[in-house]
């Protein structure tokens, strides 16, 4: 199974009064990761919007473990857990240096441009597939 | 059981290129309707932190099952799952007029002010009890 | 020349690691305190923008004389500081409590929903004017 | 005169409604090319403030010439206005390939962790002089 890898800086203002990042944050930097995997496999998501494949967010979790902070930075290691014709389950490990902080999921179901339930073609299937767990 | 309601009206930059509520906006209402839900109890959010206890998200999930946009104003309703003397679940419903958006939680921790875990006060756990699940 | 006011409570995501809000926030309160004064005149955006007038900002500035932290409301007063057929520039002051905390201003360019400028209808320009300086 | 460049992909949280980038999030690519401009001066802004040496934005103002969409890549270019003893103005251009998009300028105050404002250290000017216009 093949782990999509990106690095990102804490921004200033994702960080709040706590001195460290909000909670919210981790969920764009999940969708940083399954963005650039998608784009990794010659999918990009711009481009599946564009010929009528959206890919809302239907479902989302986070366990929160540790913390990160402006001047951290951190690394998003985006899986997938599940995928069918027309879902599809993204996984996330955030670390920083060696440390594990959050991990994650979102669940997300395929729909055309009129917002109706629509099978992802084969080949993004198979673009797919190798991030997936059997 | 009590329920919490606030209402709010969706702001324009919580909106995607989708045309809807980008899902991570959910918590931004979530941490709304916990922050209210604690001010009517007495026990406001900030006055807490000011005296040492601070609640982390160590958890969250959320389920949407519709949509908003902007122009439409949403009420989230927020109670409480699971009360223990360290530990706190709060659950969320959003409705646009009748229609159940989403649902959710958010489990947090009771810290002091270095961060090491604590008990609340029983005059804190006795406000909170009402909006609690039996 | 009329005020329109709105009353706003901190949210906590709007605080950064300085334990104030974030500069950018000042914005998405301007964008609230405009959408109220435009649902006051009976022109609310969102039906702007489905009968295809659209107001995207082209110029913004803000002084941050003050700071706001969570915990505290503000208030945010809302005037037209200048009225033309297809430009409005807003101007801002929030306050906390009786101290000014910020002043900025927005200029917009009213488009069509191809993005061509596009003259502000009469009735718009006159449900606007009693907010317009001289 | 030095100008710092950096090279950010649109965050699709970062759009709206209008499917372009929400006007705000200009501030926060500003906020990462002085970031990143203060990092290569070898004072990072995460030690500056550990070291009691905070640069709170006093006043912004952003000029919008153009847009940008999820999918696009912007390059902000940061260069120094004025740097003074205590005060300091930053210059932003952000381009989408060839076409500038938008200009802004962010004013800061150099202040201790008491909110006190304070003189920067010559070595700390010193390293930001080749950034600043004449």
């Amino acid at each position: 199974m093949k782990v999509h890898t990106i690095e990102q800086a804490v921004r200033y203002a994702e960080t709040d009064r706590m001195k460290v990042v909000h909670h919210s944050t981790y969920l764009l930097w999940y969708e940083l990761g399954r963005t650039s995997l998608l784009e990794a496999t010659g999918f990009p998501y711009h481009e599946l919007e564009r010929s009528g494949t959206l890919f809302p967010v239907i479902e989302y979790s986070c366990r929160l473990i540790g913390a990160a902070d402006y001047g951290d930075r951190v690394r998003v290691e985006t899986t997938i857990d599940s995928l069918r014709s027309r879902t599809v389950v993204f996984a996330y490990r955030v670390l920083r240096g060696q440390t594990l902080i959050a991990t994650g999921k979102t669940k997300h179901i395929a729909v055309d441009s009129d917002h109706k339930t629509h099978r992802m073609s084969n080949a993004l299937i198979n673009a797919l597939r190798p991030y997936a767990a059997v």
